[in-house]
């Protein structure tokens, strides 16, 4: 089973590609950049990559973190319809979605709900027994997201 | 020229279209009421609701109100997921779209950024020549962001 973790954004959109099948591995990472200026440019633009993204990785589930907070309302706003923009292109393919808290991925992945950037990339890299992850803080949060997903569908999966 | 004005909400998103054929004339309104209460729920029923209406409308021009404020910040979320939705819906559609800040509105129609609901439905009326706006407070609003699309694109239409 192929599972697709995703880290929303308004302008940068990590996302993570692991293979369930009883252990963990990843199979693919990067981030997606949305490089217009209008809103309206960024939305067709993300829709645009990341309709791309789920044809070329065909995942059979997706997980995703939530928006609560933001540090402040403008950029949560922009966020956010990124969010329902992404949300929309994994539900028109009728791809199961969990939808997660940044402490539910935390103390999934580290035990810990309030654990640093660092120490989720230490546990990501452990658990899909790899050496490192170049580059991208967005990309580890987003493989994090997806094991989340991973170790949660063996409780309950939604459809 | 038929132009379709959106007042975004996550469960009632109202709606006026109007026809400018030199003066201004009201074709349709109403408000599209999302009763789903998971987001993935909310987020398909929404998409699918206004392609509908995209279709049976047909608008050559689309003004939408800006977010920028939200009284919390979790409906400000939800609100601005909904608005990412629609967005790209219009945008897929190649229909032009005009944003406008809620005080634009409101300055354009009644010449005043502060007035308040009553003063914005009564102009609305007098614009259109219409006596009564059955209901829906929403759907006024989104006549009046029409009219306010109307206005502004005699004096530029961007692509």
């Amino acid at each position: 089973m192929r599972i697709l973790g995703i880290d929303p954004g308004s302008s940068r959109i990590g996302y993570g590609l692991i293979e369930d099948g009883g252990s963990l591995s990843l199979i693919d990472y990067g981030v997606l950049e949305v490089k217009e200026k209008t809103l309206s440019g960024k939305i067709l633009n993300l829709a645009g990559q990341f309709e791309e993204l789920l044809k070329k990785t065909k995942p059979d589930l997706a997980g995703i973190e939530k928006l609560y907070f933001a540090k402040n309302i403008k950029t949560g706003i922009e966020v956010a319809q990124s969010r329902g923009v992404l949300m929309l292109a994994i539900l028109k393919k009728k791809i199961p979605v969990l939808e997660f808290d940044p402490t539910q991925v935390k103390q999934t992945v580290t035990n810990y709900g309030q654990s640093d950037k660092l120490a989720v990339a230490k546990m990501v890299k452990k658990i899909l027994n790899i050496k490192e992850l170049a580059g991208y803080d967005d990309a580890s949060d987003a493989i994090a997201i997806a094991i989340a997903a991973a170790f949660s569908k063996k409780w309950s999966l939604p459809r």
